[in-house]
């Protein structure tokens, strides 16, 4: 469901529009297909994952930081071929997708999400959950990503944190 | 998504209201927003949190109880004023929400929850599951719930349940 | 929320049956209306609970496999009058229903699925999680499943799994 805050009035066709985007997003990462991530960012964008408590206090340090859509590429490329890990299933649940207001053609979201990941031959288990920031625009006939902030609730740094968020 | 049950017509812009409605619900919580929380209710309404073995047996005990949009304000005062409990951030999932009939102007509908709970340096981990029995009514021109039950699967007390769900 | 994939175009009104239809399976196994079940998948049809790992290499071992409406009722039966368990509830969660294409009047759909299981006097927990791939199509007036699997990310297989996915 994308809901929309008491006080805005917002047409069932970008709701849709919306829903679409959120949707592409979570599947492009559930299934693996990371090369495709990046598209869903403007070019000149801001993602991040970082912990409740540094947003809170306006902390810049994240776990995950951005600030372009080649920045999301490298780190794809980087993922690919350097990086060493453990095999591991992140499933994504999103919820509660709230456009809270439209500000000069962005629209500012907020949603809550939560990762449960599953490592080989284990259980799956809750890995991280919190609420996302996210700031839209159409980006030549395309909804896109201008800004996504991750913020999960633990205060433990995930270190294991493999897969984009 | 916003379900409706077999042999209900309801058109797309009731949908889009109650997905307002319920994401505001959400939304408030998951802020800490609890000030706004009572606004969600009507005047007179139900709200309560039970076990299912309680709700299924018609046993009266809830773990809260509050017949007025009034008891929901004290308890938010309560919370804030005189409680005493460690900091913990709550995360709420909401999926499958369901308008299964209309009686008279009241909209009946079902919704499975989740809760995940994170206290200060631990790993988030689930608190609370269950399903929800709400009857919503168009409140002067604004949706609002006149009775939302929260009944939880377990039937452990959760002792810790300091925030409402 | 139903998602559409880039590139598609779909009425609103197709979002909504496909959100109802969603939300009538959910709500089905959630109320423990077994005996419903079946009727939302059309006579011949697939239905199977696998791993993920099997899914990948084609394997064709499923935890649960059913080839028509009649054997989903048989598993109903069976459940009902001759399984023996110990009592439990399990709560789902469906997350980005995403549409990804229409093939000759079949809609291909994926979506994320959460079960959370809780056993008498315990607390609730994640259970299984996974990805569902499904097809639905228009059979005489209702949408209905012509399939619908249920891939798990765990290996470990779950013995303990008494309802339908």
């Amino acid at each position: 469901m994308i809901g929309v805050a008491r006080g805005l009035t917002v047409g069932l066709e970008l709701r849709a529009r919306l829903a679409d985007l959120y949707c592409a997003y979570d599947d492009t990462l559930n299934e693996g297909a990371l090369e495709r991530w990046p598209d869903l960012f403007t070019e000149a964008c801001v993602y991040k994952v970082l912990p409740r408590e540094n947003f809170e206090r306006g902390l810049p340090v994240a776990v995950i930081y951005c600030e372009s859509r080649d920045m999301l590429a490298d780190r794809v490329v980087a993922l690919r071929e350097t990086a060493l890990y453990a095999p591991r299933i992140a499933r994504r649940i999103t919820s509660g997708i709230c456009l809270r207001s439209i500000e000069g053609g962005v629209l500012c979201l907020t949603a809550n999400f939560a990762v449960l990941q599953t490592m080989q031959d284990q259980p799956s288990e809750l890995f991280l959950c919190g609420s996302c920031r996210d700031r839209v625009v159409d980006d030549g006939g395309e909804l896109r990503f201008a800004e996504r902030l991750f913020i999960y609730d633990s205060t433990i740094v995930p270190t294991s944190l493999v897969y984009p968020v």
